[in-house]
C-alpha cells in the first residue's frame, strides 16, 4: 500500500522496516481520542474558513462512521499504514474521497499524537483518581470499625508502641491523599492543547487554536510550537506519580503479607483472594498481594524507560518518542488492575482483633509511657529515657513486665514514681492518652475520620 | 562514649557497627535546620507549660552557642554520636547540664529528621527555582536579540522548516516554566510539618503542633503520626522533578554540543568554557556540556536509589530510610552546579548567524510552504502534500531548488500554481507567515517574550 | 473450572483474582519447553521405577499430541487454568485419564517454571549470539572495503585525528565480541538444571536428577533445592548483558543518525530504510535508527523491573517472581528485532567517501603528528605538545593550515623542524604511520580483519 | 596555573569551569595505579628506545618520590590541575625538570584513565571476591553445626515444608558461589590493557604494548584503539554483578529482620549489632540489616547512573565518561562495607533452635509427605494431592493435626493408607527422607558441605 507521505520516495519501504516501525499494534487504543481530536480540528478549520462547512460535515460524518466501525470491531487496522493516525485518515479518504485529505490541513502527526496522548491520559488520570478514592473508602470503612482496636505499632519491624488499627489505616489514607493531589497537579499539565503546532513551526494558515482548545475542554494551550511537539514531560511526571503510588502499595502489600503469616496471624485472607500450591496441598498463599508487590518493578522500570528514551534528544520530534506509549499503557493497565483488586481484597480481610491486642502489650511497648510519666513528674526527658531503659533492663533480667513491678522496686529507679503509675501502664491508657494532633487516641482518630468524610471526600 | 539510648543494653555497640550506621559524616549539613527546629520545639514546650520558660531560655541559648561554633568550624562532630541530632543534643547537655535533656521531650529522632529534611529541602527548592529563573533570563536575552535570526528547525535531526533562533530559545523557556511549576507543586507537600508525631504514635504530653508549625513557617501539619515518620514522598517527588529538569538540560547540552561541531558550526564556545587535550594540541572541547549531559545518569540513578530503598518497607520508620540523604544531597549539589554553569556558559555563546541562515534554506525546507500554498488554492492537504512530494523528487533528480523551478514546470505539477508562489518560497516569507499561536514568526515570538517579561517573570 | 490444587479450599477463587493472577496470556510461549521438560521428567520417573514404563509411554504420547495441537493452533488455552503448566497437565489428564496425574510426581510448579525458563532462555541466547555474529559480518564486510578510506576520528565530537573507516567499524566489532563473550558466560549459568528441587525441599522419592539433566542437555545441576526455586540471577544477568548490547547499539544509532544529517553528510540511507513525514513532503527520516536508540529505554527499564521485583524477597519461591517473564520476553523480542533490522540497514548504507576524506584533514587534525614528529627529534612530549599548540594558535590567528606554513616559520617555533615535516603532515602519512597494535593504519587494520576471520569467526 | 594543554588557547579557563570539571577530588584514589601505570609505560618507552634509559630512571625515581609523598599525606593535590594524571605529571616535571614531560609520550589521558581504572578495579574485584568467601565461611560454619536443626521452609512466606537450617544456609552459599563466578568472569574483561591506544588512533611511535601488558600483569590487550578509549563495559558489568550480589544480600537482610521480630523469634541479634531508640527505651533494632537492605537502592541507582551516562555517546572518548567514577567508587565502598559487617553480624547470631523446631511442624507442613506416601502406594500424584488436600481440609474443620488422625479416618480418604503412615508423618522422618540431590536431608547436606570444603573452597 502506498504511503501517504511517499511522494518524494523512489523505493518502497522494506517490509522489515514496516514491521519494525509500526505502532498501530499498540496505538490503536488511542482511536477514540484521535477521532475526537480530528472532529474538533475539522470544526475549527471550518469555523476559520480554511475548509468549507460542507467539507467539514462530510469529514465529521466519515469520522463518526469510522468510530462506529472500530467500536463494533468491524474496522480492520493495517500494519502498512503505520499508526492510528494514518489508518484513520486513510479510511476517511477511502470513504469520502479526496475531501478526506483536508482533515490533515494545518496539523502534523507530531502535534496530533501529542493531542491524542493528552486526551487519553487526561481521561485515565481521572479514572485512577477514582480508584484511589475507592481504596480510601475501604480504609475509612475499616477505620470506622476499629478506632478502639489496639495493635502493636512498629518501628524497625520491632514492636514500638500500641496504636489503634484505625490509626494505622489512616496512615495509608494520607498517602493516597497525597497521591491524588499529585495526580491533580499533573492533570493541569496534561490538560494543555498542543494541536496547531504542526510539524514544529506552526502554520501560515489562519488557525484558531483557542477555539479547538475550547471544543476539547483544554484549560491551557501550549505556547511554543517547537516545545509542543518535543514535550513528553506529562508522561514522565504521570509515571513518576504512579511510581510513588506503587511504592505505597508495595508497603501495604508487604505488611498484609506479613500479617497473614502464621507468625503474625493478624489477618485472615478469604479463600477467594488466595491460591493454592501444585505440590503442597495445605498451602493458602497471598498471591494477589505478592503480585502487587512484584509489579512495583514494572512501574519503576517504565519510569526508567521513558526517562532513558528522552535523555539527550535534540529538538523537536524524534522517532524515539514513539517509545513513550508502551510504558505508559503498561503503567495505566497495571495501576488500574492493582488498585481494583486491592480494594476488593482489603474489603474481605478479617482482622484477628484478639491477637492484635495480645501482641500490642508485649515487648515492653509501654516503656515510652513510663518515660513520659517521668517527664510529667519533672524529670528531663533524657534522664527519664535512661531510667526507663534501666527498668526495662531489670525486667528482662528478671523475666518481669513493666506493669508487674512493685512500687518499691520502681522507687529504687526513681523516687518520683507513685501509685498512679499503674494507671498509666495499660494499653488502653497508653492509647487513649495520645491525643496530640495526628496521634493514635480514638478521639483524635475519630476526629480525623469525620474531617475526611465531611471535608475531603466530598470535595475531591 | 555512652549512647544516649543505651539504658537497656548490656554490650556496647561494635565499632564496625558505629562506622557502618553513622550518618554524621553526611547529615551534618542539616545542622542549621536541626537547631532551628529544636528552638521552635523548645518554644512550644514552654508555651504549653511542658517545660519552664527559664529552661527554654537556657536551651535556646545553648543551641545558639552550638550554632555559632558550627558556623565557625569550632564544633567537633563525633562519629560515635551517630547523627546530627545526637551530636547537638549531646553537646547541649554537656554545655547546659541536665536541662539540655529536656529538648527531646515529646519528639523522637523519627519526626526530628523528617522535620530537618523538610526545612532543608524547602530552602533548597527555592534556590533551585531561582537558578531556573536565571537560566530563563539568559534565554530571553538571547531571544530578544534574535527574533529575526533564521535557522533550520529539525525533526529527526533532519532539517524540517526554517524557524527563528528566538523561537528555539523559547522552546526551552517553556520547559523551564513547567519545571518551576512542578517545583512549586512539590513545595506545597514539602512544606508540611511532621514534628510532634514522636516515634510514631504521638504523645501523651500536651503539645501544640500548630504553634510549632507557625513558628517554622509551615503551611500544613501532617495529619497522621504514623504516616508522618514513614513518609518520604516529598524526597522522591523532588528528585523526580529534578530528573525531568535534567532531561531537559541533557537535550540542550546535546544540541549545543552538536551546534559546536565543525559540521554544524552554529555556535562558538568561548575559550573560558572549553578545555584542551593532553595529547592533541589543536582540540577545544565542550567538556562542560558533556559533563552536564553525563550527569543525567547521576540524577536518574538517585531517583532509582530512593524508589528502590522505599519499596516494600513496612510502617513506620525503618533504618533503610537513612539512605534517603546521600541521593538527595547529591541531586541538590549536582542540579545547582549544573544550572549555574550552564547559565554562565549560555551567556557566552556566540551564534554564527550567517551559517544559521545559510543552512536554513537548504534541504527543501520550504516544501511545507509550497504545500500550504496549494491548500490555500483549494487543494486538499493530502493531495497538496503529494504534489509537493513529487516536486521535491523532481528537484532532487534534476539537482534543482524549489525556488528556481520555472512557472511552466510548476504548472505541470498543478495548474493552480501562479506567479505568487515565488513570494512564498523565501525563508523570510516562510518564517514571517507562521503567525499561528506559538508559531515561529517574529511578531508571535515578540508577543511571547513580552508576555513572559510582563506577566510571568514578575509573578513567579 | 476446578483448580488442580483446590482440595483444601472452601470458596472458589474470585474471578477478578483469576484475571489478576493468570500468566497463561504470556507464559504460553514456553509451551514447547514445558512439554520437552515434562517428557524428560517422565522418562526419568520410569527409569527410576517411580512410574511404570507403560504409564510413561502414555504420558509422552499424550504430551506429544498436545504439542501437535498447540503447534497447529488447535489447542485452547484457558485463563482459569492459570498458567502453561496447569493448562498442559489438565489437558493431559483430560486426554489420557488419571495416569496423566502422574507427570507431576516429584516436581512442583516452582522447579518446573524455572526449568522452562532456562530451556527457553538457553535457546534464545544462542539465537541472539548468532544475530550478533551476523552484525559483525556486516561490519567486517564494510571494513574489508574501507581499510584505506580516511575519515575524521572524534573525541568530544570534535575532530581529533584522521582514522580509517575500517578501523572505526572494527571498534564496534570489538564491542560485539565482548557482548558475545558475556552471553557465553551467562549461558553457563542459564544451563543449570533446577528440576527435582520440587517445592523447595527436594523429595522422598528416588529421583535421578543427573539423568534428567543428561536428557535435556544441561551441563550443571543446581546443588541446593531451596536456591533452585528462588534463583532468578540468570534472568537478571541476561538482561544486564542485553543492556550493554543495547548501550552499544544506541551509540552506533546515534552516530549513524549524525552521519546521515546534511551537516555531516557521511552516509546516505536507502529509501527502503527511511520514512517520510505526514506534513513535510521533502523529509527522509532515519526512523529505524531513532527507534533503536529509543528502545534503549525499554531494555534499561526491564533491568530495573526485574532487579526491583527481586529486592528483599525472602526464600524460597514468592509469587512476585512471576513478574520475571514479561520483562524478559520483551527484552528478547526487542533485541532480536533490533539486531536484525540494524544488520539489514547497515548493509545498505552508502558511505560518502569523498566527504569523509575532505573533513578528515580540517580542524588541524594532524597536530598530533607534528607533536610526535618533535618527540622523535628528541623534544620531551610535553614541550612538543606546547610547541604544537602554539603553532595551531598561530595558524588560527593567520587563517593558515599546518601543512601550508613555510619552513622559516616552523623554525621560529622549533629549530629541530626540518624539510621532512612536510612528508608527515599528510592524511595518508598520518594514517599509514599509526601501526601500533590496535592503531588505525591499513596494515594493522588488515591484520585484525584477517585475525578475526581466521581465528575468531570460526571458533565462536 | 597554566594548563599543560593550554598552548592553543587565548583565554584562561573560567574558575567556575575549573570547579565544575575537576575530578581530582575523587579520582585521587587512583594515584597508586596511575603511578604504577606510568612506571610500566616509562620502562616500555626506554625498552623501545623512544626515551633513553637515563631519562627512564629519572622519571621512575621522580614517580616513586611522588608516591611516597602521597602515601604520607605530604603531597598537595591541586584542583586547577584537574585530575590525578595532570597532578602527578605536573609534580613530576616540577621535580625532575623537562624530562618529566617525556612520560606522556605515546599516550593520552584517554587511554591512561582507562588503564588506571582497570588496574584499580582489578584489585578491588579480588578483594570483594575474598569478602564473599569470608561470608561463605560463616555460612558453612553455621551449616556444619545445624545439619539436623529443623525449621520451617517457606514459600509465599507461608510455612511450606520442614527443612534444615544447614540447608537454608547453603541456599545463600550457592548465591554467593554464582556471585564469585560472575566476578571472575568480569575480571577477565577488566584485565585487558588499553594503554597505547593514545587519544584514539594509536601512535606513529614504535611502542610495544605487549611489553607494557606483561609488566602490569594483563592477560589481554585491547585490540582496537578507538574502542579502547570508548569502552566502559567493564564498569557496567561489574556494577551489574554487584547489583545481583546486593539483591541477594537484601533478601538475606529481609529474612534476618523477619527472624529477629518477636513474631518469628527465630534468632537473637547480639547487643553489639543492634541499636536503640532515642525515645523508646525498650527498643533493640536491627539497624545494620535495615541499612544493608536500604543500600540496595544505592547500587541499583549506580547501575542506572552509568548505563544512562553511556547511552547514545558517539565514539570515541567524551567527557561524559568522567561520570563513571563516582558511581563505581560508591559501589565499591558500599559493597565492601556491607559484606564485612554482614559477615561479622552473621557470626554473632544466636538461633533459637527450639522455636525453629516448634514452628516447623505446624501449618500442616507434612502434607507433602502424605501425598508422596500415597504416590508410593501407586496413586497418581494429582489424585494424591487432592486426597491430601481433603485431609487437610478435614483437619482444619475439626481442629486436628495430620499425625493425630486415626487410621480409620485415614482409610475413609484412601484405602491404601496403612499403619506405616505414622512413621512418615514426623518432622524428623520428613527431613531425613528428602535425600534427592540438593534436598534437605542431613546426609545430603553434609555431602554438600564436604564437597564445598574439599573441592570448591580450596580452588577459588
Amino acid at each position: 500500500m502506498k504511503k501517504l507521505w511517499s511522494g518524494r520516495f523512489n523505493a518502497a519501504t522494506a517490509l522489515s522496516v514496516e514491521e519494525f516501525t509500526e505502532s498501530i499494534s499498540f496505538d490503536q487504543r488511542l482511536w477514540r481520542y484521535d477521532i475526537e481530536g480530528s472532529i474538533a480540528h475539522t470544526k475549527m478549520l471550518a469555523h476559520q474558513g480554511i475548509i468549507s462547512h460542507k467539507d467539514a460535515e462530510d469529514i465529521i460524518e466519515g469520522l463518526n462512521s469510522i468510530a462506529r466501525d472500530i467500536e463494533t470491531g468491524a474496522f480492520v487496522f493495517k500494519q502498512e499504514l503505520e499508526d492510528i493516525h494514518m489508518n484513520i485518515e486513510s479510511a476517511l479518504i477511502h470513504r469520502i474521497g479526496d475531501v478526506g485529505g483536508k482533515v490533515h490541513t494545518a496539523r502534523s502527526r507530531n502535534d496530533q499524537v501529542a493531542l491524542d496522548l493528552r486526551l487519553y491520559l487526561r481521561h485515565e488520570t481521572s479514572l485512577i483518581i477514582n480508584l484511589l478514592k475507592d481504596l480510601q473508602d475501604v480504609l475509612i470503612d475499616i477505620a470506622k470499625i476499629h478506632t478502639r482496636t489496639i495493635m502493636p505499632g512498629y518501628t524497625h519491624l520491632q514492636r514500638a508502641q500500641p496504636v489503634t488499627l484505625a490509626h494505622y489505616m489512616l496512615a495509608y489514607l494520607e498517602m493516597f491523599k497525597r497521591d491524588i493531589e499529585r495526580l491533580r497537579d499533573v492533570y493541569k499539565r496534561i490538560n494543555t492543547m498542543p494541536l496547531g503546532a504542526c510539524a514544529l513551526a506552526g502554520t501560515t494558515l489562519n488557525t484558531d487554536r483557542a477555539y479547538t482548545a475550547e471544543l476539547l475542554g483544554f484549560d491551557r494551550i501550549s505556547e511554543n510550537s517547537i516545545d509542543a511537539v518535543s514535550d513528553r514531560d506529562f508522561v514522565i511526571e504521570f509515571i513518576s506519580d504512579v511510581s510513588i503510588i506503587m511504592m505505597h502499595l508495595s508497603r501495604m502489600a508487604e505488611e498484609l503479607i506479613l500479617w497473614a503469616t502464621e507468625e503474625f496471624s493478624f489477618i485472615k485472607l478469604s479463600d477467594a483472594f488466595t491460591t493454592g500450591s501444585s505440590i503442597m496441598p495445605q498451602k493458602k498463599n497471598p498471591d494477589v498481594l505478592e503480585l502487587i508487590r512484584g509489579k512495583t518493578g514494572k512501574i519503576y522500570g517504565a519510569l526508567i524507560n521513558i526517562l532513558t528514551t528522552m535523555k539527550g534528544l535534540p529538538l523537536a520530534y524524534n522517532r524515539d518518542m514513539q517509545e513513550d506509549k508502551t510504558p505508559l499503557f503498561e503503567v495505566i493497565d497495571t495501576i488500574k488492575a492493582v488498585l481494583s483488586i486491592l480494594t476488593e481484597l482489603l474489603g474481605s480481610v478479617t482482622f484477628n482483633v484478639e491477637r492484635l491486642l495480645n501482641t500490642a502489650g508485649s515487648g515492653y511497648s509501654l516503656a515510652t509511657d513510663l518515660a513520659e510519666y517521668l517527664v510529667k513528674k519533672g524529670i528531663p526527658f533524657r534522664n527519664a529515657h535512661e531510667i526507663t531503659g534501666r527498668v526495662v533492663r531489670y525486667c528482662i533480667d528478671n523475666n518481669a513486665e513493666l506493669e508487674s513491678l512493685s512500687l518499691d522496686i520502681y522507687k529504687e529507679f526513681s523516687s518520683v514514681i507513685g501509685e498512679d503509675i499503674y494507671h498509666k501502664l495499660t494499653l488502653s491508657a497508653s492509647v487513649t492518652a495520645r491525643t496530640s494532633l495526628g496521634g493514635t487516641s480514638p478521639t483524635e482518630v475519630e476526629r480525623q475520620i469525620k474531617n475526611f468524610l465531611r471535608d475531603y471526600r466530598n470535595k475531591i
